[in-house]
C-alpha cells in the first residue's frame, strides 16, 4: 500500500512538474513573441521614419527654353498613410515593452485579470497594426503602379530607393503584426487548456 | 438537517440555473455579434460594390480649339484597394454565416475545440477587415484631399456622390470589424471565467 501511495505521489509530482514546465514554456514563448513584436514594430517605424530621397529632375517650364534641373524630395511625412504607419508602429512597440514588463511581473498568470487585460490590448494592437499596414501598402502600391483612371502617376520610377526602403518597412511591419496575432492565439489556447 | 440539505440543494440548483442562463446569454450575445458582423460586412461590400458615377467633364485637347465634353466614369474596380476591400468583406460575411451555423451547432460550447477554432478564425477576420479598411480609407482620403508632393490630384471634387457612398461603406466596414473584434473579447472573457 505504501509503495502504491508513493507511486501515486510520484505521478502527481511529475504531473505538477510537467504543468509548471508547460506554463514556463508558454510564458517563454509569449515573452519571445512580445520581444519579436517590439523589434519588428520598432524596425518598421525606423525604416520608414528615416526613409528619404532627393533626385534631380528636369522640368520644362516654357517650351521655347531648355529644361531646368530642380531637386525633388521624397519624405515619409509627405503622405498621411505613412504618418499613420509610423505613429501606429511607435505605439505598438511602446506597448510591447509595457506588456512585456507587465507579463514578467505576472509570471505564471497569478493575476488572471492582468493576463486578460493584456490579451484584450493585444487585440487592439492587431487591429491598429493591420489597419496601418493596409493603409501604407495601398499608397505604396499606388506609388509603384500609378492609376490611369484617376490620373495618379507612379513615383517609384523616380524614387526607386525610397520605394524599396518603404517596401522593406511593410514586410517587417507584417511580421510584427503576425507576432501580435500569434499572442492572441496563444492566449486563447492557454485559457482553453485551463 | 433535512431542511438545511434542501436549502443547499436549492442554492446549487439556483447556481446551476444562473450558470446556464449566463451561458445562454453569452451564446446569444455571440450570435447577435455574428449576425451584426454579417450584416455590416455584406452592407459594406454591397455599398462599395454598386458604387459608380459618370460625369461629363470638359477637356481642352488643343489650345486653339474649344474644349470638348467627354463622359468620365468612377467605378470601384478601377482601384486595387477597393477591389481588396470588396473581396475581403465578401469573405468575412461568408465566414460570419459559416461560423454562426457552427456555433449554433455547438451551443453551450460542448465541443471546446470547435469554439477555439472559431475564435482563432475570428482573429484572422479582424486582421483581414482592418487591413482592407485601412487600405481603402487611405486611397479614399487621397481621392478626397489629393497630394501636391506626388502630384496626385483630388477626384472627389468631380465624383462627389461616388466618394460619399465610399465613405459610407468605410464606416459600415469599421462597425463590422469592431463586431468581429468584440467576438474575440467575449471569447477571451468566456474562457477566462471557466
Amino acid at each position: 500500500m505504501e509503495g502504491k501511495s508513493n507511486m501515486y505521489e510520484g505521478v502527481e509530482v511529475v504531473g505538477r512538474e510537467v504543468k509548471v514546465a508547460n506554463k514556463r514554456g508558454a510564458g517563454g514563448c509569449e515573452g519571445l513573441l512580445r520581444v519579436l513584436g517590439f523589434v519588428f514594430c520598432l524596425s518598421a517605424a525606423v525604416i520608414l521614419g528615416v526613409d528619404k530621397q532627393t533626385k534631380i529632375v528636369s522640368l520644362q517650364l516654357v517650351p521655347t527654353l531648355p529644361p531646368i534641373n530642380v531637386p525633388a524630395h521624397a519624405k515619409w511625412y509627405y503622405l498621411s498613410a505613412f504618418k499613420y504607419f509610423v505613429v501606429a508602429h511607435a505605439i505598438a512597440c511602446s506597448y510591447a515593452v509595457l506588456s512585456l514588463l507587465l507579463s514578467l511581473g505576472n509570471r505564471g498568470g497569478k493575476r488572471g485579470n492582468i493576463s486578460l487585460g493584456i490579451a484584450m490590448a493585444d487585440i487592439v494592437m492587431v487591429a491598429l497594426l493591420f489597419s496601418s499596414n493596409g493603409a501604407a501598402v495601398s499608397i505604396g502600391l499606388m506609388g509603384y503602379q500609378g492609376n490611369s483612371h484617376v490620373q495618379w502617376k507612379e513615383v517609384c520610377n523616380v524614387f526607386g530607393k525610397f520605394c524599396h526602403q518603404a517596401a522593406a518597412a511593410f514586410v517587417v511591419s507584417a511580421l510584427g503584426a503576425i507576432a501580435f496575432l500569434l499572442l492572441i492565439v496563444f492566449a486563447l489556447k492557454r485559457l482553453h487548456k485551463k
